[in-house]
């Protein structure tokens, strides 16, 4: 039996992945609804992080911070739990990946703080409804990313540069492209990069260091937005003591519509 | 005595100008308020060139619109005489410039309907307020424009190519510049192009059709918006029979702040 998780509510997917029936990529699930990054640290980091968050707001915008201990965000998803809510969480000590697990029961703390963190899935049906075509996603691939020599603002011993994501389009279109992602500051907002990937210390257009290499054809230029990986990036070159995210590409599914993001 | 006319305010600049004080360029008087390119027609004309502008609206932006031979436009300005209130006026004949004359006493007709037209000096200034430079204003400069190969859509008769001006920013620079003139689509709005020229049908960027060169730096590309001198192409590619319209940077000076032009 297949069933269609596109079609699910928001409540209706969280179920599924929290009695363990679903583990894999949110991508297209719930579609219309906001999903997010997340990163969970203990109280002590806390602080830190939410000015971190607060300093370098196009890679890491802020859209819910849970009380200490607590499993519930219900400013996020009603009944939302976020120790079993997500299909895969990544453990990392001290900036290195230690495990991946489907739940996480046997590492909850009273001490967690979990951040919500918006994505640029949320301005792609917008950039969709407007009639561009998202080259990954029409050629049926991950969305290009790299590393970039843009460094964050950094706050006490979190550092690390901005990741950035790439979506090639023609001049008109990236016209239109800016447009429409400036409605959008909590999902990354507008590009902060066009033209040419030197200018931020890409090196080979082609080899993108996450996700898929995607055609650019002749008469377009890659457009590039800040991107929520930007926090793996802190992560590693911060080395940070220890840290829960998503597993890539498995999302919190939130409530939020997508467009309730747009700020006109 | 020097008067410094850049304090006036839209009234006291048109009555100086009404009574034959003033004859120069507009720019940078009456600070903050609207400026417009205009165009009188026979009203045997006036629809087509309003069903013009509505079919073209980024080179042609439409603001105001005359009753058949009235000189007055209260929407535009309070007590404007349309025959008076410009420093300088052109007579186009089949196309051609005929004359240009200080005011329109001698051809004031009945049947003509006045157009205003917003023009990019309404977003400079809010592009300067966000802290960007404008090169030509940098270098006490005209700013450039080229001839396009984008045709508008025509009308009848009426016929011409895309005339754009161009401001160089570097790419940072070049999405705040969309963000900002995107609020202004009564002043041509977002550019309609940016970064290599000959795919806009420009040969030589150094060689502006109209106004000056300026400096374009190594770290910059240019930014094209559509341009209100788009209004003489028609009227020449047209040969239209008959109008009368301001002379270059000899605006209409509007009792409409700049600013009340911005959609959010």
């Amino acid at each position: 039996m297949t069933i269609n998780l596109a079609n699910f509510t928001p409540q209706e997917l969280r179920r599924t992945i929290r009695i363990g029936q679903y583990n894999g990529v949110t991508s297209g699930l719930a579609s219309g609804y906001l999903q997010a990054n997340i990163i969970i640290v203990p109280s002590m980091l806390a602080n830190q992080f939410l000015l971190f968050c607060q300093k370098n707001p196009t890679p890491l915008p802020l859209i819910g911070v849970s009380q200490p201990g607590s499993r519930s965000l219900s400013d996020v998803g009603e009944d939302l739990d976020l120790a079993l809510d997500i299909p895969e969480y990544q453990i990392f000590i001290h900036g290195k990946l230690d495990k991946s697990v489907s739940n996480l029961l046997d590492y909850w703390d009273k001490s967690f703080v979990t951040f919500v963190l918006g994505c640029s899935f949320s301005f792609e049906q917008a950039l969709i409804n407007s009639g561009l075509v998202i080259r990954n996603l029409q050629q049926g691939k991950n969305v290009s990313m790299y590393d970039t020599n843009i460094k964050c603002s950094p706050v006490g011993n979190l550092s690390g540069n901005v990741v950035v994501s790439m979506r090639p389009f023609s001049e008109k279109d990236a016209i239109r492209a800016i447009q429409i992602t400036s409605r959008f500051p909590k999902a990354h907002g507008a590009p902060i990069h066009f033209g040419d990937h030197k200018k931020i210390g890409i090196s080979n257009i082609n080899y993108p260091d996450y996700g898929d290499s995607v055609d650019i054809y002749e008469d377009e230029i890659p457009v590039f937005w800040a991107c929520g990986v930007t926090l793996h990036n802190i992560i590693k070159q911060s080395r940070l003591p220890f840290c829960i995210t998503h597993a890539p590409g498995k999302m919190l599914v939130t409530d939020l519509l997508n467009d309730s993001l747009s700020i006109f």
